[in-house]
């Protein structure tokens, strides 16, 4: 593995020697670790085709400031030379005027391949696709095609997929790997070697997620975009494998209960970063504010039976951790797309039984040690400890149950009004639970300490 | 994209068709949803060269099971023409004797790299790699290396990267994909035209995640695994995200509060679930019985201050999504290695800030709320709500940061003492934080209450 040299600012001999011997993907790291105008000052002095080189990696931090401080001319340069779907990534982030300056520093078809790829919404295969791939007609020979890869093979950011077109209604009539090439007879017709099958494509408005699951399950390298039966672009296995890293970065933040941030921990500005987890904060604060309320109204019982309080957080804790493992399974088990929309009630019908069988399992626990303490004079729990334990014991299985309901199904709630179901989060669903199972811990007191406590 | 035709149990010409038509991914989802015995007859059934295949997806459910149920001769001849890395895969999940009988119905060759890959732990690169891989002496030319190629094919998982091997030493002296021999010249020698550089490779003992990172980090479709400079095997791009998937569904359950589950939520059977579910909750339960010792501890406070018990579910539960927010930022920080264990005092010191102007934050609220409900009359707080206000403010700020502070502490501790990061749940921070909260909440009442309500 390459060792990854640092940049000592401004050291000729060590920036010569890593600009002549490392990989661009450690020369990227090195960047990243300086400030960005000793960044913007080495980009400037390389050669252009490292520069392009460099700003092709998705890794690189600041990017399209990067691109905004060199002169406008040798911007739209490097966006032209840079592969396009990274182009329209920069472009995506650029800030005005220098959007608008660049747009038209680049020819009038590549603006319009760029505005074309940012037209389709974050996330989308569209948004990520390449429009540079390798595409054949139905009459070559595979001699032929591979004399055609090897003269563009410069020019397309992969050349292991390769389509065969119809050139007069450019539809998408095979695809086939590199590999089938290589091992097919020089002269043989591309027609007759290639598998008579439709080709795996998506729609640009496919869900990357659902992409980088068809990517492997197929064993893909590339899946092209296809629309109108025209393939329009092709999103490479490179691409899935940074999309998902980001996907399930968003995804452990929001499960965590708190908006994704978009950049690394340690880089995010202080206060941005306090932005992101403050609103959800506030807001699971807020919804939990809703327990001290209930709390009042329960004032009458809390003061003729003290001693229920000293259960509250156990029970309420419970209800929390049981609705947060049902829905880190249903999330990961929609994500996966094992299970979908509309199985909501499949899910219900496991989780019943389940919450039932864990609650009982807790509710046991909790009456021996109740037990345990009374006999073992660790504390008192008074003349009606049993009714006290009895109340603990139904609650949690009341509130193991509501939990695991809960929690499985917040998920399904969330899909089917458009969000995410992993902002699901575990605090989330322990917010909902806690009202409710401060609720059901004081009806089940209500009715079987009505008489001697309360 | 191909519709997925279901196998209609038994209905010849729909089965036929499927096995003519179907790309291999949609037959084996279909022998996925049906019963283990009719899809062993399916398998039987098939021509060898397509049961290959079938057995090569690692989608494949129940495939041990499947092996051992076919007559040990053709199972046998099944593992020797699958690939080497899926036929380690099937026979480390096979029970005895049929993993004795079917390893001595192969070669000894075969057995012996089947064993050597067995021998890496779960979660290794050896584990998963593939000893099939495409190699050339260095004085080849161009062409006879793709002459090479072409014979060999078949018999490789992959031929996009090439490795160039000493003969005698068996050292690996470059790595390159295919595209780099398409693009040059049929009569260049292969070391003319290959990078003088040392390639990317990992040691057997890496972990699959770090060499996801590596993967993504230098846009390689497979890197070498290498011990002692000789070539053992390669992980290509596929093996990996397979390998991502799983451990993100594995990350999202832990990070849930229970034990990964290692099979689709639907498919696992009831009680193996309560298993993995329970043993956690249960361990939970058990952490979070001191809170109930904490508050028999404050019995007297709790007495003549009921009003206190009011804000414990609010108080508790700020501290354990603060918790579990900042435990889910550094969990993910660790994976993608933005930071390591060395930097837990950074993390720390940004935390410490964090929390205390989130607390802060939580604590005005806090304040507001009870300032208005009691001026609004929507609650009587008593004479000294002004002195109560102050405790659940205070009372915010210091379990918020203590929060923030345990909660991007425990992943490094874990990581520390070998366990994964990712087992730092939301539920096993919250667990921690709320014991310590309450503690930290009565003993700001007892500064802030002496003299007047306590």
């Amino acid at each position: 593995m390459n060792e990854v040299s640092p940049i000592a600012g401004g050291d000729a001999v060590a920036i010569a020697r890593i600009l002549a011997n490392d990989h661009v993907a450690d020369i990227v790291e090195a960047l990243n670790r300086e400030p960005r105008e000793l960044a913007s000052e080495l980009l400037a002095e390389l050669p252009f085709e490292r520069a392009v080189e460099i700003f092709d990696q998705p890794e690189l931090d600041d990017a399209p400031e990067l691109i905004e401080s060199l002169p406008r001319d040798k911007a739209g340069r490097l966006l032209a030379a840079m592969s396009v779907d990274r182009a329209a990534d920069v472009v995506r982030e650029l800030s005005e005027p220098a959007r608008t300056d660049l747009l038209h520093a680049i020819t009038p078809a590549l603006r319009h391949t760029i505005l074309a790829i940012l037209g389709y919404p974050e996330g989308s295969a569209g948004s990520i696709m390449t429009t540079e791939y390798v595409s054949v007609p139905p009459d070559w020979t595979v001699a032929r095609t591979l004399d055609h890869i090897r003269e563009v093979e410069r020019t397309r950011e992969t050349i292991y997929a390769i389509y065969v077109i119809d050139p007069q209604s450019r539809t998408l009539l095979r695809a086939f790997g590199l590999r089938r090439l290589i091992a097919s007879a020089p002269d043989a017709q591309i027609m007759a070697v290639t598998p008579d099958k439709a080709p795996v494509t998506v729609p640009p408005l496919m869900d990357v997620e659902q992409v980088a699951q068809l990517i492997r399950k197929y064993d893909l390298l590339a899946v092209p975009v296809v629309e109108n039966d025209r393939i329009i672009g092709l999103v490479t296995v490179d691409d899935i494998l940074d999309t998902m890293i980001e996907e399930t970065t968003e995804d452990v933040h929001r499960f965590g209960g708190m908006e994704a941030l978009d950049e690394p921990y340690m880089k995010m500005g202080f206060f941005s970063m306090i932005g992101k987890r403050g609103g959800w904060l506030c807001a699971l604060f807020l919804g939990e504010m809703l327990t001290a309320s209930a709390m009042q109204g329960y004032e009458h019982e809390l003061e003729s039976a003290i001693v229920l309080t000293l259960f509250i957080p156990l029970i309420m804790s419970s209800g929390g951790n049981s609705g947060s493992q049902a829905t880190s399974l249903v999330i990961r088990a929609l994500a996966l797309r094992e299970i979908s929309l509309g199985d909501w009630w499949r899910v219900a019908v496991r989780e019943l039984p389940a919450g039932i069988v864990l609650g009982a399992m807790l509710g046991l626990v909790g009456v021996a040690r109740i037990t345990l303490w009374q006999y073992a004079g660790f504390y008192d729990y008074g003349p009606h400890w049993e009714l006290i334990a009895a109340t603990v014991g139904m609650a949690l299985i009341g509130i193991v149950t509501f939990g695991s309901l809960t929690g499985s199904m917040l998920p399904f709630i969330l899909k089917r009004i458009g969000f995410d179901p992993a902002s699901a989060s575990a605090p989330f669903v322990a917010t909902l639970v806690d009202v409710t199972g401060l609720v059901i811990y004081f009806s089940v007191a209500l009715v079987i300490l009505r008489g001697t406590l309360l």
